[in-house]
C-alpha cells in the first residue's frame, strides 16, 4: 500500500491507496494563510509539515490496516510556494505562497534582461509571472537582505515535505519548471536566472520524478507505526500527479481539471510542435515526453460564485452546499443549448492560455428580458466549454492528436457539464472513477518505485479506472459553433478595452 | 373637476383630478393582447373602449363627488396603436398594437423610396420603424386588401376614444408625429407618405392638443351621470401628457420616465439645434415650441427582471412584489459607487437614442469573483444612469440648457436611484409629488380648455407640485466619469459584434 499527500493552497489531502488503486482512507487537514499586505500571501512552513503528519496519522488510523504494509510514500504540492531555511534548517521567514504577487517590480527587471522567446524556450513558460520563485527570491534579496543572508536552502513545497520526511533536499524538473530557476533543455539550473540571482548554491540537487529520495527517517517511521524500510519517492506538482493519476501517459490522451481554475494536461512525444505553437509545457514524468499545461485562472469557481450569490433558494433547500449544485444543474438543463444567444467570457481573474491577458475580466454578453437564471447557470457551463475548446483547438492546430479528454475537478460530477463540453469540443469526455487523481498519481509513482509494477503504464493499467463516457452529439453543433465564434469575436473586440480600463491603468 | 384616461399597453388608467391637481380617485382596467403570430400584437378596439367606460364609472363612484362637477375630459394613449373602422363605424379588423413588428418588409420599401434625412426633417423621427402606423397600413393594404377596401376611417387610439366619446374624428400633430403620415413642417398630412399610401381620405381632421373636440354624447353623459355640458378635450400621446403633467413647459426643464422604457422630454424653443443634432422630436403642446423625445427601450424593466430572476429571497420575504424593490434598493446601496468596475449596457431590446441599433443587446462587463448580487442591483441603476447621461449630453451639446430633471416612473420611487442619476449626470433630479403625471397632464389641458386657467403655465403653477430634490454630489464624480467613459467605449467596441451576431443575421 502507498501513502500519499497533496499539499494544496488551504489544506493538505492525505490518502492510502492499495495495489488496485482503491483508496483505503483519506483525510483533509486545513491551515490558515496570512495576507499581511495586499498582494502578499504567506504561510508557516511548520504548519504545512504538521498538517501532513497529522493527516498521515488520521489516514493510517482510519484505514484500519497494518501500517507495516505501507511500502512507500509519494506526494505533490502546489507549484511556486517557496520555503527559506537557515543552516540549522529552521525557517528564515514565512513561506511565500504561490498566490503572492509582491514581486511585480522584479518581473519588469527580468523582462528587461531576457528576451521572452529565449525565456520560453528555456522554461516552457509563456509569460513571466510575479508568482515565480525566482522573482520572489529576488524580492527577498532586495527587501530582506538579512533574511537572504541567513538562507542556506531554498525549497519548493513538495521538496520541503520530502526533506522533512527523509532529511534529503532534492527537487525535480517538473516541480522546478515554472520556478524560473531551471533550464528545461539541460534539466539543470539556468545560469541566466539562478546564476544571475546568485542562488544556485542554495537550490537542491535535481533528481527525476518517481526516483527514490530515501528511506523515511526512523524516528518518523516509529512515530507513525510504519516500517523503517518505508521508501519516500519524489512526486511532482499537483497538476502533474493528477495527469498521471488519470492515466495520461500517451499522446492522444488529454486530462482537464475544472475546479477553481482550469488546468489541462496533454502528453506529447516531441517538443518541436509545442515550441512552434508557443504552448506552455514541462518535462513529463515519463522521460523523453512532454506535458503541455494550458491553464485558465477561473472555471468552476464561477459556478460556485453563481451558487453563492444567485442561488440562495437552492442553498436554503439543499441539505448542504454541495447538493445545491444538483439543483443548479437541473436548472441549467432547462435552458436551451446556446443559451438563446447569451455567452460568458469566464475571465474573472484574467485570461491565461492562450491570451496571457491579466487585464481581461468576466463578461456576460447578449442579454434580453427573456434570459433567466437557467440561462446564466448553463451559460457558465458553456463559457467554460468554449474556453476548453479554444485551448484544445490550439493542441490540434499544433498537430497533436486528441482521442479523448479525461475530466476531473468538481465540474466532472455534472453529467450535463460533461455533455456540454463534449458537444462544444466535439470530443469524447470521460469521468474518472477515483476523484482523487492527484493522490492516485502519487500512488502510481510510489508503486513503480518499489517494483510493484514495472513501469507507469503497467501501474495505470492496474490502478486507474475510467468512469462514464460522454460522446459528442451532433444536434447542437450549429448553435455551439456560432456561440463559439461569438466567444472568440467578443474577446478580440474587448481586448483593447480590458487594457484601457484595467484598474492597474488608473481609476477605480 | 377633470376626468382623465390613459390607454396603456395592457391597461387603461382613469382618474379624477380637482383644481389643485389632487387625484380624488383612480382606477385601472386591464385587457388582453393577442399574439396570433410571432411579431404580431393585436387587440379588440371594443375592449379598449369598454375599459375606458368601466374605468370612468369606477372612478366617479370611488371619488364620491357629484358627477355634475366634472367640467371636462381629456386623456392620452400609447402611440402607434391603430384602429380601422368601416362606414358603419365598426372595426374592420383588430387594432394593430404599437408593439407589432409585422411590417418589416414595408420598412425596406419605404427606405428605398425616401431619403432618411428628408424623412427625419418631415417627421422628427430619427429612424423608420415597423411599428409606425404608415407601415402597418401598407401591410394591411398588401395582405388584407378586402379589409382595406372596407376601411373608411383610420384612427390612432386616443383619437378613437375621443371619437367614441364625442362622435368627432380628429387627431393632433403630437399623436400623429410618429405615425409617418404627418409633415411636421406644415402640420398637415404628407403627400410623400399618406398621399403615396392612398390613405389621406381615411385619416381624421387635424386639430391642436388642448382644443375642444366636442361635447360628451348625451347618452354617455346620462349613463355616467355627468352633465350634458361636459366637454371632451384633445389630449396627446402618453409621454407628451406626462411631460405636461410634470410642468415641463419651458426650456431648461427636462422630464424623464424610467419605467419599462426610458422616455425623456425636453422643451426647446427653436427647431434648428434639434435638427442640427438629429434629435427625435415632436411639435410641443405649447404652440411654437418643440418637445425633444429621446427614448430607450429598456430601463427599469431590467430592475424588475433582476428582481424576478435573482431576488427570490427578497420576493419571498416581502409582503408584495412592489416591496421587494425596497430590499433590492437596500442591497444596491451596499455596493460602492462604480460597482468595483462592473458596468451594464442596458440594451436588453436594442439601443435607441442615439445609437438606433436594433441589434444591440445587454452586456455585463468587468466581472470578478468579488462582485456580488449587490453590485448587480446597483449596476442596473448606474447603467440606466449612464444611458440618461449619454442622452442629456446630446441635449447639452445641442446648446439646449438643462436646469433640472424631473423624474417619473417606478424608478423615481428610489432615493438611491435618483441620487445615482444626479451624481452621474451632475444635475439636480426632482421627484414629482403626483406619480400619475400622465393623467395630471390631461387634467391640465382639461382645465385650460374650460377656462379654469388662462394657460398651461398657470395651470401647472396651480396643479403641479414637486417632491424631493436630489443634488449632485462631487465625491463620486471621478469614479462615475471613468465608468461612463467605459460605458461609451464598450458600446463602440461591441457595435460591430452586435450586428455580426444578431439573431436576424442567422444562427440561433
Amino acid at each position: 500500500m502507498y501513502l500519499t499527500f497533496d499539499v494544496g493552497t488551504t489544506s493538505v489531502k492525505t490518502a492510502l491507496f492499495d495495489r488496485e488503486g482503491r483508496p483505503r482512507a483519506k483525510s483533509i487537514r486545513g491551515y490558515v494563510l496570512a495576507t499581511p499586505q495586499a498582494d502578499w500571501v504567506e504561510a508557516d512552513p511548520e504548519a504545512y509539515w504538521a498538517a501532513v503528519l497529522s493527516g498521515f496519522r488520521e489516514t493510517l488510523q482510519a484505514a484500519g490496516v497494518n501500517p507495516g504494509e505501507v511500502r512507500s510514500i509519494c506526494g505533490s504540492s502546489q507549484g511556486e510556494t517557496i520555503v527559506f531555511l537557515d543552516a540549522r534548517e529552521r525557517p528564515v521567514r514565512p513561506a511565500i505562497v504561490w498566490l503572492d504577487n509582491r514581486a511585480r517590480a522584479q518581473v519588469e527587471e527580468l523582462k528587461a534582461r531576457l528576451d521572452p522567446e529565449e525565456f520560453y524556450r528555456h522554461t516552457g513558460c509563456t509569460d513571466i509571472e510575479p508568482t515565480w520563485s525566482l522573482l520572489k527570491v529576488l524580492w527577498v534579496k532586495a527587501h530582506e537582505p538579512e533574511s537572504f543572508a541567513r538562507t542556506s536552502k531554498i525549497l519548493l513545497l513538495e521538496d520541503y515535505i520530502v526533506y522533512r520526511l527523509t532529511g534529503r533536499s532534492c527537487s525535480t524538473p517538473t516541480l522546478l519548471h515554472s520556478s524560473g530557476f531551471l533550464d528545461i533543455q539541460t534539466r539543470r539550473y539556468w545560469d541566466k536566472t539562478a546564476g544571475w540571482a546568485g542562488v544556485t548554491g542554495l537550490l537542491p540537487e535535481i533528481v527525476e520524478v518517481g526516483s527514490v529520495a530515501g528511506r523515511l527517517k526512523p524516528e518518523l517511521a516509529d512515530e507513525l507505526g510504519l516500517s523503517r524500510d518505508t521508501v519516500v519517492v519524489k512526486g511532482a506538482m499537483d497538476q502533474t500527479l493528477s495527469s498521471i493519476g488519470a492515466g495520461n501517459l500517451a499522446a492522444g490522451i488529454v486530462t482537464e481539471t475544472t475546479g477553481t481554475a482550469m488546468a489541462i494536461g496533454v502528453t506529447a512525444d516531441s517538443v518541436e510542435p509545442i515550441l512552434a505553437n508557443h504552448l506552455p509545457f514541462q518535462p513529463h514524468a515519463l522521460s523523453g515526453k512532454f506535458l503541455i499545461l494550458p491553464y485558465a485562472q477561473t472555471s468552476a469557481i464561477i459556478y460556485k460564485w453563481f451558487r453563492d450569490q444567485f442561488a440562495q433558494e437552492e442553498m436554503r433547500q439543499a441539505e448542504n452546499p454541495e447538493r445545491a449544485y444538483e439543483a443548479l444543474n437541473a436548472l441549467a438543463a432547462g435552458a436551451p443549448a446556446g443559451c438563446d444567444g447569451l455567452v460568458l467570457l469566464p475571465f474573472f481573474a484574467g485570461a491565461y492560455t492562450p491570451e496571457n491577458d491579466m487585464y481581461a475580466r468576466g463578461v456576460w454578453y447578449g442579454l434580453t428580458l427573456k434570459h433567466g437564471r437557467a440561462h446564466f447557470a448553463r451559460g457558465i457551463q458553456e463559457g467554460v466549454g468554449f474556453m476548453l475548446r479554444r485551448i484544445l483547438g490550439l493542441i490540434l492546430e499544433a498537430g497533436i492528436p486528441i482521442r479523448e479528454v479525461r475530466s476531473m475537478g468538481g465540474a466532472a460530477r455534472s453529467d450535463l457539464w460533461l455533455q456540454i463540453k463534449s458537444d462544444i469540443c466535439d470530443l469524447p469526455m470521460v469521468r474518472m472513477q477515483e476523484e482523487e487523481t492527484t493522490g492516485l498519481g502519487g500512488a502510481l509513482l510510489a508503486a513503480v518505485a518499489v517494483g510493484d509494477f514495472p513501469n507507469l503504464a503497467e501501474a495505470a493499467r492496474g490502478m486507474v479506472r475510467l468512469g462514464r463516457r460522454f460522446q459528442p452529439e451532433a444536434r447542437h453543433r450549429k448553435v455551439y459553433d456560432r456561440q463559439y465564434a461569438l466567444y472568440g469575436r467578443l474577446y478580440r473586440a474587448l481586448k483593447p478595452v480590458f487594457r484601457e480600463f484595467s484598474s492597474q491603468a488608473g481609476g477605480a
